[in-house]
């Protein structure tokens, strides 16, 4: 008799929890949200993540906030845990681990102090696999038990799902795409001191990298002339490429090459159903996805051509990153 | 009471059931065996592969001489089930597709017809595959729960173990690490109809080509210029570098470098915590694992720097691929 009573305690348990909160720590804010099952955002705000005296002032304010929107949104006790996304975060320590974007020393115990203070489960993971996790539960690879993301941003990143589970792998490093070398002698120096990372290409700095180059390198008339090096964004060679500037068509000509090419690569270790773009530079939207699916077909083996998608990422880009966090907080055991 | 009759049932039939069938179908002959739960193997035997009237032929005279292996064993109603390994073998479809060392028409719906035949769930996978799945079970993986099989063989293959899951993919195309494109323009053409594969440097075939083109691009004295150029085989090459011939080293120096750049690619991909090597390549041992590992620490990311190991398969040789084969058969639900 008791075993069924405790299970018909944790059915209603479970169902009294409909809500989860996503946190989104970002180097200038920090965001957070309460989410419910279908993904919408029921209330949300946000508080600088700079400024505070130490981490534990940092985290208590947050604690303030979080509980005044938990209130405000008539869900207090009905939340069933937290999920954090952040720079370099490691799921398996908690931790988040040499984030230079953040202002406190690493590592800084992240899941620890939050579940003490919110006596809530936490989850936490960065922000790649969090866009992953956001699109297997709202978004629309809630169909896809193979896919790869590709967050197309300041930096290069993946969450690579495989065989529906999402890969954390030794140390919760699995999905560094854009840290994989794509080509060999390459000239282009990478933050993480390599060369020829495939993050010295596709992303932001990469596209802008490659318009520069391609500019220095010839004589060719372009509307891209006309701006300063440093204003020369993904966004602005987009919309010249759109005005039918040949030059800056060609920069997104080369990133979805060289991108297609690699995803060839990576399609013959996960064998996904689709690769999910997001992130600034995948605004570029076909700009960049005909040469990637190109390549990619023109580079894939043969078990992989013609069946693998390319898609874009259907989340809202202001609430990505949040309710890819919160999706981590459902699948908390 | 139905439900409590039902789970005494289950476990001795279960506890009863403590072996199962491994079948390797190679080109020229196919093995079986029966195995039991420690990975020993009970009794085995084999028939040719080739030289039936069909398919259907074959695989009756299949069932004869396992039947007849079954019954020597004395567990005759003891097995649990039958895990194949096949080249091309599809773990979906449970075909083998397009397997060109084959000598019968592809598709082969092989699972079910070793279902209807034995009476036995069976689950068939391809041979790098099987091999992860072999040292999962019995070989020294058992602890490990990231890991990279990377088979050097006739080609290249991989099993790919991710937070303890052989990767299967979309169409259980995962882990085809051979078939990664490592050089760009190369001239190396590889079976699969590109350029550049991993497979054209450090398979068996890979190591020949490398011995012959640093044969013909110096004068530099070696034993292997007594060679006949189709009997330069890895075998031969390791004999050679053994006895302190510098030619013949440096085709492993080259060939583990190569694969330990590749290596350091994938780590980041699926962040493992070996890469587990196997197949006639293999035996070369430190010539090839020594710059492998140089590569692989010269070209990973930071965070996969000086933890990852290189190993060795622990299975026997000769028993792998049945073992690996056999590996499956336990995890059929």
């Amino acid at each position: 008799m008791n075993n069924v009573n405790d299970k018909v305690e944790g059915a209603s348990r479970f169902w009294d929890k409909d809500y989860v909160l996503g946190i989104d720590i970002g180097g200038t804010n920090t965001e957070f949200a309460v989410v419910n099952r279908r993904g919408d955002i029921v209330k949300c705000g946000s508080i600088p993540t700079c400024g505070h005296k130490d981490f534990h002032d940092y985290a208590s304010k947050l604690k303030t906030a979080v509980d005044d929107c938990v209130a405000k949104a008539g869900v207090a006790g009905h939340v069933r845990g937290i999920g954090v996304g952040a720079p370099c975060a490691n799921q398996y320590s908690g931790c988040i681990e040499a984030a230079t974007d953040l202002p406190w020393p690493s590592p800084i115990p992240l899941a620890a102090v939050f579940e003490q203070m919110f006596s809530l489960p936490v989850a936490i993971t960065n922000d790649a696999n969090a866009a992953a996790a956001g699109e297997m539960r709202y978004g629309q690879a809630r169909e896809l038990k193979n896919f790869i993301m590709v967050t197309l941003g300041t930096g290069v990143g993946g969450g690579i799902v495989c065989d529906g589970h999402l890969l954390s792998g030794s140390q919760g490093f699995a999905g560094e795409i854009g840290h994989v070398v794509v080509k060999e002698d390459s000239d282009r120096l990478c933050g993480c001191g390599r060369y020829g990372c495939l993050e010295t290409y596709c992303s932001a700095k990469g596209v802008m990298r490659t318009a520069r180059k391609m500019l220095a390198e010839s004589d060719e008339p372009s509307a891209l002339r006309d701006v300063a090096p440093d204003e020369l964004t993904p966004k602005v060679i987009c919309e010249c490429a759109n005005k039918g500037d040949a030059l800056a068509k060609r920069v997104f000509d080369f990133t979805g090459r060289v991108l297609g090419e690699a995803c060839a690569n990576f399609a013959a270790i996960t064998d996904p159903d689709a690769f999910m773009l997001f992130g600034g530079v995948s605004k570029a939207g076909d700009l960049i996805a005909l040469p990637m699916r190109e390549a990619l077909e023109a580079n894939a083996l043969h078990l992989y051509r013609n069946r693998i998608e390319i898609l874009f990422s259907s989340l809202n880009d202001a609430e990505a990153a949040l309710l890819g966090a919160s999706a981590m907080a459902w699948d908390i055991e």
